[in-house]
């Protein structure tokens, strides 16, 4: 058994104890949401969850590797896995960030933001700041693209907002891409992310700056 | 022990764990809602939760078999179970739509959602349509009929507003009936639901098209 | 070891675990919150939960026996426990109603509701009635009384307001009481009761009869 | 090994198990918030939760010694754990008010109300202001501090406006603070505020008092 396949029943464990975490928390109703992790950088491959399962209920082996385009590879130990359809934003989410995990959750505080602020969710002054690795008195703008069904759309889409500071883009009407250097720290901003948005939508109304 | 009372009894346990989940959801107060599966088709049969009881402590046996107008079937193995009243709108379901598993829960963000919109949940251009079977930017909307304690009644209104590619009709003041090919598909599309109803009276409100 | 001992070992824990659920539902936060079961009519004996204590942590021995004062009788198993200062109520409840059980609890919808309709909370036409035991279409005022330090004047501003068919009143700015033949019956209807408060307060702002 | 040792160990398990608790309610998301418990008086020694980490996971180890300063004192179990930056205003807390245990957690509805009542947080005639150790028709004012990243402005803040008949204060922006003779009382007390200020949000708008 090579290392690569090892860290790849180590990646297929850690998403599906991470997804069930997720889906315990509403995150990821029904089918929905999916989470990474980057195997290697050169070539790009990814460890993403497989395709309509139940994401409280994953085994190890529920992953698929992917390339930079989100396409699996012919050669790996789950072959009739098939990955999930955004596994190719994943891949570009990992190339532009630098991102070691990413996770993607219908979180409804997120959608909710970006539908009341679409042109991007300002937050600032918030000591919850701090846990997307940004000072409490910044002024963060988590971006919000259109959604699409053609993943290539959707990257460009990423890439023309992406800063490297804001490690959080939200697809409007769809869910919130959320990355990190593991699956630990992703998990640790989504949970900040959160808590951000729901505060932002009970008390942002009354801020001037927010529009 | 004949294939169908094994069958009865992998229904009963299947039945019995959905209904603890749904009920830890908040789905399934007091002894409220109730879940059947499809036993066979001709003469139609189905597994119904039997009435009265908690929905977070059923046992396996604790599963009547009806008939398509609801009643129970005299000779089966726990004939001292008493079927939901609303076994007959779960039979009419499952007869009209081919459906092989129905619930019904007491979901509040469903009877909000009709309280609301009383001609009909109205849902566009969102992500999670797609766990309804839909595509995304389709136009969906859930049906709403009028509560009634007579299910036939409730069963003709039913027929009266369904469309096959939509899974799912609110009872007014009452609650909400999904369907299924099997009762994993009825749970994904009964969570995505919920999300939709959220979102919708959450944003609903300044869109132009829901009224 | 005593039949009434025995009862009240038993009780107790019922009384422990049913506490332990009601806390993890935030309905029993810090210490707030009794239950009680009737141990025997007459004379009246109830077995409350002691006072002071986690709710998420009782034993089957956090229980102490009370009279129809909510006075704690002298030769009972737990002399050291306390009873909470609330047993008075629990004992006037179990007298008046014929209660078997007493369900006392800090729901927040309980409150907000009574807070909003201070001359009683109106229900009407509405299938979760029934888990009260009354007709969907039956109007259902849940009374109000102010709150007292006093278990005499809480008591009779209960059994002022009492109606055999309505199973629960709310203490204003306080709690709600839910009894019923049983410790399960009691929490079906406390269940049911969240449910149709957290109705009323979300749509019965635009119900012309709820003022 | 020596007494305080022990001590220590204990203090560990239960920060732990406490911290645990309050991650699973969403008190404590990310990395963020912090426990303490006072180990002795003079000097002033505190046991609090190590920085960095998932307070959903933490073991006993995770828990550094400060001084009254909130600096890591030198000889200790665990000297590679880093304290909190919010040390410093624990042990303030600690010294000042004469607690046994202060809480530390990023609670939505605390920092919901003082956005709202940046003067103050009013709660009066409410059973449960009697869990923070008050009589129910007291008026109570949970003072608001502004968030500051230096801990010996924050603690000047918090002993400006301290008051010995109320175990909490908020930081604007930030979180709560509560404190009691326990970790068990301060649980209690937290649980408490987050009704109260979940109320005051929800049924304070039409209090003339609250402003």
């Amino acid at each position: 058994m090579s290392t690569e396949t090892i860290a790849l029943e180590q990646a297929g464990a850690a998403l599906a104890a991470e997804s069930a975490r997720f889906a315990r928390l509403g995150w990821m109703l029904g089918t929905s949401g999916n989470l990474s992790m980057t195997l290697r950088r050169d070539p790009l491959r990814l460890a993403v969850t497989a395709s309509g399962l139940d994401k409280g209920e994953l085994t190890a082996a529920d992953v698929v590797v992917v390339d930079a385009a989100g396409t699996a590879v012919p050669d790996q130990p789950n072959p009739a896995q098939r990955p999930s359809a955004e596994a190719g934003l994943h891949a570009r989410i990992a190339a532009t960030a630098g991102a070691g995990a990413v996770v993607h959750v219908h979180m409804l505080s997120a959608v909710l933001a970006a539908q009341r602020w679409p042109g991007g969710v300002v937050l600032r002054d918030l000591e919850m700041l701090k846990g997307l690795g940004r000072r409490d008195d910044d002024v963060v703008t988590v971006p919000v693209v259109p959604n699409s069904q053609d993943m290539v759309v959707l990257g460009d889409a990423f890439e023309q907002v992406f800063d490297p500071a804001t490690p959080a883009v939200i697809v409007a009407r769809h869910g919130l891409y959320v990355w990190g250097r593991d699956l630990v720290q992703a998990r640790h901003r989504t949970e900040c992310l959160q808590w951000l948005f729901q505060f932002a939508l009970s008390a942002g109304g009354t801020e001037e700056d927010m529009a």
